[in-house]
């Protein structure tokens, strides 16, 4: 069912329509098929690159549409509500993008966004490491200087797109101090040193590949390093406010796929000699579901909002990012419900929504971390 | 704490800070005593009056500020977290003027509204019966034809600001049709034959009469029939849309005094050597409470902006109105437990919030009758 | 409606109706206009005495019925679902008697415990300080030895039956070890010195009084001390564990008694033509309501068969009181809902169980301290 | 983590125990493997039905061991904590066992319920049809008198163990009252025309072939019905019953299972510097995990009492199979949230866990139909 969109401008309306029906047309009938083969969709980059998608949020000089970030997240809702799995690839990709279009100099933004907005290159965000999650000071990789440039070691972990990025947006250690002695840099994937691990047996967004990135004496020339040496914590968080929105928008559309589902399940499904959908029980569900679904996106709507509007929007995109993705878990789970047997089958998409929905309630800062933002908020 | 608010023009901005500011420091400070004492504050609507607040959303050429719903509702908000009882009594008010705006004759309008928009005169909706609650097509109230104008005859239930309004927008069978036998008029309150009924005695949201309101041959001139014969029931349930975004926007201000209420106290209160403020176990529930008041705000503003861009809001306003008063109900729970044994004292005003919060999940349309609309939207 | 409830023996069965049908006809009557009067019913501890009712769980040779606990919960179950203020003033009192019966010795036991199992003096618990509440270690009235006796000086908090008990089991430090320098004391109410002070003004429960209690150099005899010095933290913990069984049982009365009154009215009031308990959507919230009751029930009711079967029954009890308290508190605030606005006036019980149902999450350790107490049982 | 378990022997506690022990032996080690390779553990049911598990309930004549079902569902769940596929399955033929224990006449026992109890023969229960799920009423598979037998004709879905059943205790109409025409038919699997379709591709419990089982033509010998022509459905529905404490039970040992899981890995997991176990946060959802845990435990085990007393118990094992259910899937969803990133992959068996919890919800009666049981009940 289409959503009855508030956006500011024809155009933007334009953009998010464009967007929704190439995503409905050409990405969610392949979804179900790839994610069971476990294939990553890399032309769909490309595909959602020409439309415009990857650099709605950057200016018109760098080939981006200067939308504001209220569109970008509806058109990225659109994409996840059509396959998860390139909606979380692309809001990772674009935070990738947003590291180097606010900490790059002009030179490094001219060189390398363009390519990224288009699509050409995909990125990957090496952040995580296996005893550094939610605690990033703990972070061991390394980046020494060595030659005027740096050598890069250590192992990342849980790292989206690994094996099939063109780049890395890469977190190291260049200091002793836990938080003001790490850095970053965009690394090409061709690096030699850098290589990646046998991708993570997940429950769900099987066809993205997660893995582990290996660092061995990676090379790395100092023109790739974004940022002043010791800024890494401060980009890594703010890319992650973003990244939070763009997660936010990406569960909202897995809802909202799984309660159009449900819907379409209750119109036909015939039970006691009626069509489920006429029994008020069910109805309640339905309905807390919809509710549910509106909520989800009224909220990253107004931090995304406030983020258009120059203000501070940690504490909202926390909200957000806890609000939707607890708002898909308990949709998608209710829609395998409204389902029934059925649902618990492949034969209907409900059950992948439900695997699917669990990752989001994870990363980028679990469910846990983003209670712990608000609550930091709240009481300074 | 402060809301840093997302309003379209600083003129709004100005706006809602001088009904915020009012609201905090010369109604705040009087809510607990008059709760307890039972004392309606007839003068709080004349001083928001004068701020503009009860005429915010109407046209400048009757007094209105013409601001959008978007606006108005933020200010609402502000007097909810002051004061519920006036904030309640001001959506209220504010109903019957918008049904006046709306479907009154350009003279109907000129007459009436300037005064209402002032707050010179107050304002009850008659609506509900006895049996007739969330059925309203039961309504037995008759509007009798009689020398030009109409004799009423009946008895209204649940009428808030029953014996202390200065009129009450009522609602009587004029037909034998269950729906289109139903019309409007705006009944003086010192007609002949009306009176009103004992207060009932509530739970919470004591400061404001809501009582039975008795139509004994009440004598209505032709002139004040708002709108068609007939047309009663659709006058009535547009209005309930924008009754219910009220309504959210009341329930947000009362969670978010709750909020404020439980956030202050962890601070202060020291257990085990710490403020409590200071144990994570205690943050992620001030944080869940937090995540709740700005869902329901972002909801309420969501379906607002949808009003104001002109779009059908229906669904929007009732998951809003769900959305908004089930938060202020688990909010102010929340809050009273954050509180403790202070909590579930008076010295405290936490525990009248949460006894306050349980009303709007029942008036405006309970939030079953929420869930029914939603669905009934969804399954079309 | 009657429960059918399980019950060891035809004499249990016959103790359990015979307290039910004296709870029904002689306390719930006269429940509401107490509470709204805030009268204590003291005579009501006497009838109960007569039932055996406080001496239940006490050997016959001290006048107690020698049944195991599950059956004395049970028939405290339903004085609460009767009339909630007694049901946790006898729960209080049965945790004073217990500590007396385990801690005491012979001379001690025989001299009070029969007076105590009959109801002629009535007891109190005076453990918690202002600023001693989940943190009993911060505790600070002294017992200093005085003359072969003791003198207390101090300030108790929120009090159970403060003004009305006839003693206090009084917990006060003998030494500076925070955890083992607290002894335990059961104090009369006429001893010089000791005074209580204005009850609190609280939401509901309002006919039993809860005060501070003042120890301005009471003397206290050392035949009088219960266990040994520095016993008193051990004495009170495990006093807390039955205690807390009490609370879940009071609890499940008191959601039980909504969830009868909901059922009642649903059957009755006619909406849209049908009574609304055919409607399925309010049979679904029906069902909810009493799976919790009887999920509450059930799991006092294994925590209470672990106590009889002499096993470790700590982290039952709290998830005992955790659960039914929630439930409660949920159940009757639902059950508010289901009777509208009815529900939200004095004219039906329903609102003034769900005021009641607040402070049962808070007292006996609020339920986030439950939380800990099973998080410590969980993780050792 | 052991259960502190309340048993009513020490032969129930050793014959729980055994099974405990068996389960975690041989069968634990081995679930992971199987469901991931679809592979039916076949010989585990023989291995159970040596320990007697499967004829627990059953009187020794029979080769039963004559337990309450309150022994036999702690075992269940014990099994079930180890591999869920053979729990359920196990309740599954448990209940075909009980249709011939309760129905059957004394030849028909003696012939089958030995070998139906050694786990030498394995039961399929072959109720439900794609079109008459939840609306047994609905059911279309004919018996047709001939020659002395029956002729069965019809399509059965959802079948688990079709395929690998020795026998299917069918349900088929004999008759056209929707609900007074349906009789029962126990039909060895190798009878002519009897086959099974393609197992559904489920999300969980993949071990285990769930089924669509064709009867084409079927011959049934006239002493294979079990019961009288007619008394289908009341045999159903009353075996449902039963059924359905055995699925809340179940549900219960894979909550453990989850509970123990997240809880081993908070122990060893370290962040910021500590195990986080120690965390606030954490221990506070851990403590609603094993509060959920408990609960459901007690819940089902109080409505096993009253069967085993002789009372009714249709309302408390619909209370049970909805507390249980929903409790598994709330508790094995935030296990996967307590391991993070580990606990989205097959690594760990939380994600296993996660999917396997979804079926409860919905097989032997979805929650749905378990609240208008409960409503039924509470209605009547």
């Amino acid at each position: 069912m289409a959503v009855e969109r508030l956006l500011p401008t024809p155009e933007a309306a334009d953009l998010v329509g464009l967007v929704a029906e190439i995503a409905r047309e050409q990405l969610a009938p392949r979804a179900s098929a790839a994610e069971e083969a476990g294939e990553f969709p890399r032309d769909a980059f490309r595909l959602l690159g020409e439309t415009g998608l990857l650099g709605m949020p950057y200016p018109e000089r760098f080939g981006g549409l200067d939308q504001p970030y209220e569109v970008y997240l509806q058109a990225l809702e659109e994409v996840a509500a059509s396959w998860m799995s390139v909606g979380v690839g692309v809001s990772v990709h674009v935070m990738t993008c947003s590291v180097l279009a606010r900490h790059g100099t002009p030179e490094q933004i001219e060189r390398w966004l363009p390519e990224l907005i288009k699509g050409d290159l995909l990125g990957a965000y090496a952040l995580s490491e296996a005893s550094a999650g939610s605690d990033i000071s703990a972070m061991t990789t390394r980046a020494k200087r060595d030659n005027g440039g740096y050598q890069l070691d250590g192992t990342k972990a849980w790292i989206s797109h690994a094996g099939v990025a063109d780049y890395y947006v890469t977190f190291a250690r260049t200091g002793v101090d836990p938080k003001r002695g790490i850095s970053c840099f965009l690394v090409p994937a061709d690096a030699v040193g850098l290589s990646s691990g046998t991708p993570e047996r997940k429950m769900g967004l099987t066809a993205s590949p997660t893995a582990q990135v290996y660092f061995d004496a990676v090379r790395v020339d100092a023109d790739r390093r974004i940022g002043a040496e010791g800024d890494g914590m401060r980009i890594a968080l703010s890319a992650l406010d973003s990244g939070r929105l763009g997660i936010a928008a990406c569960a909202t559309g897995l809802a909202r796929a799984a309660l159009d589902c449900a819907v379409g399940y209750a119109k036909e499904r015939v039970q006691f000699g009626r069509p489920i959908a006429e029994f008020e029980g069910l109805q309640f569900l339905l309905a807390e579901m919809a509710a549910a679904v509106d909520t989800a996106r009224a909220t990253y709507l107004h931090a995304a909002r406030k983020r258009d509007a120059g203000l501070d929007f940690t504490r909202d995109a926390a909200v957000a990012k806890l609000t939707a993705t607890d708002a898909a878990m308990r949709v998608t789970t209710d829609a395998v419900q409204v389902l029934g047997g059925y649902g618990y089958t492949r034969d209907f998409p409900a059950e992948r929504y439900m695997r699917e929905a669990k990752a989001p309630q994870i990363f980028e800062g679990t469910n846990q971390i983003q209670r712990l933002v608000i609550a930091r908020n709240l009481l300074r």
